[in-house]
């Protein structure tokens, strides 16, 4: 089977820079600070449900989390959390938003040779400012046409996103470390989609079994390996 | 003079609905909950200065201005403020991000009768999940081509957009109630643009004099003067 694709999508965080290992510091420093009230297994359970009861009035980002924490830390500690505990949460915060981007192994290469190639989207979600601020610090925001940020990730988002590029979603792939947000819809619209997992995944992206788009959905270990493998799955049109 | 404008950009937050008297509202019930510690003119100068400070970081929207005020009531009471006070802060911003859109009087109507006429783009900044679920929930998302949701409103962002969504700026007129987002960019780079004032600015919104752009700049008490005004100074190309 042979594809014409025209235009890739890539991920951000976790594909194209770190970002969950700062969440992972972020949870262990926040843990550490309960932990004189509890144990990491019950503080990490109850951030999660605060995180989950609030996601669709907050959204994904690092502010609308932080003020999970503090919610959670109060509500877990019984209102005997010090304002200065809380203080400390709000400067975690401020450490993630200001985290220089470390990009993952492989990615300036390859995004660079691929953007001769093909029309390079960013595609991301997230909180709009802090997004911005990582593409600008990236040093690679020049490969891309621009940037797409998305409130979420689903068939609804990409299809209206596609649209709105003028994108024919079977011209389309998309490169990114989750199955949830990156793999799964993309293959349901009927485009491609490429898997490079990240070292860590949130629980809120985890998915129970592998897509089995037969010819459309392929895994990676590193980015690396993607010029090829798109070489090898689609054909040039002739101007 | 006259103009030929194809494309009008309506601001969202106190231009099409009621946005800054939620704010004056939390202002109210926030200098309440510190007036054991400080005046409320003290309170309303320590938490402008906080948000200025972490404007570029945290950006505009209710969960960065939450997390503004935490951080100012753990310092102005020297982090004497209970947990279960700054739990109450955290209430307010969820008040705040699920408060019923009210509509400026004359809104429903003049937009709808504008859309028919011109290609018609909701232009607005803040928070991307906040912001949607406000053009959900208003009523007249339907009115709108789409929606533009920027970090912050300057010439680079107006230029950049305005790029994106290929229209000459000499065609433009952006509407809104701020002088600093909504007019000034916009004069600047040529196009044209009208001032409906709002019963309240925030203060980071004023400016110290009117703009001079003769011909190009209009002010108008209520959105309902907008159609007539726009027969006045555009002539309609004939197909």
């Amino acid at each position: 089977m042979s594809a014409h694709i025209t235009t890739l999508g890539f991920d951000a965080d976790d594909t194209l820079w770190h970002n969950e290992n700062l969440f992972e510091e972020h949870h262990k420093k926040y843990c550490q600070l309960l932990a004189e009230y509890h144990d990491s297994d019950v503080v990490e359970e109850r951030l999660y449900e605060t995180e989950m009861r609030n996601l669709e009035l907050f959204g994904y980002g690092i502010k609308g989390f932080t003020l999970s924490c503090i919610e959670t830390a109060i509500s877990l500690t019984n209102g005997q959390i010090k304002a200065e505990e809380i203080r400390r949460i709000i400067d975690y915060c401020r450490q993630m938003l200001e985290h220089p981007i470390e990009l993952l192994e492989g990615v300036a290469e390859t995004v660079e040779k691929l953007a001769k190639e093909y029309r390079v989207l960013l595609i991301t979600k997230g909180d709009l400012r802090d997004q911005e601020r990582k593409i600008a610090a990236s040093g690679i925001a020049h490969c891309f046409d621009h940037a797409v940020i998305l409130s979420d990730k689903n068939v609804e988002s990409y299809s209206r996103a596609l649209r709105k590029e003028n994108i024919p979603i079977e011209q389309f792939a998309m490169i990114g470390n989750s199955l949830k947000s990156d793999v799964l819809p993309v293959l349901e619209l009927g485009g491609h989609a490429f898997h490079v997992p990240y070292r860590l995944t949130w629980k809120h992206e985890h998915v129970e079994k592998s897509p089995s788009s037969h010819g459309r959905f392929f895994q990676l270990d590193t980015i690396r390996n993607l010029p090829a493998l798109l070489d090898k799955i689609t054909y040039r049109k002739v101007d």
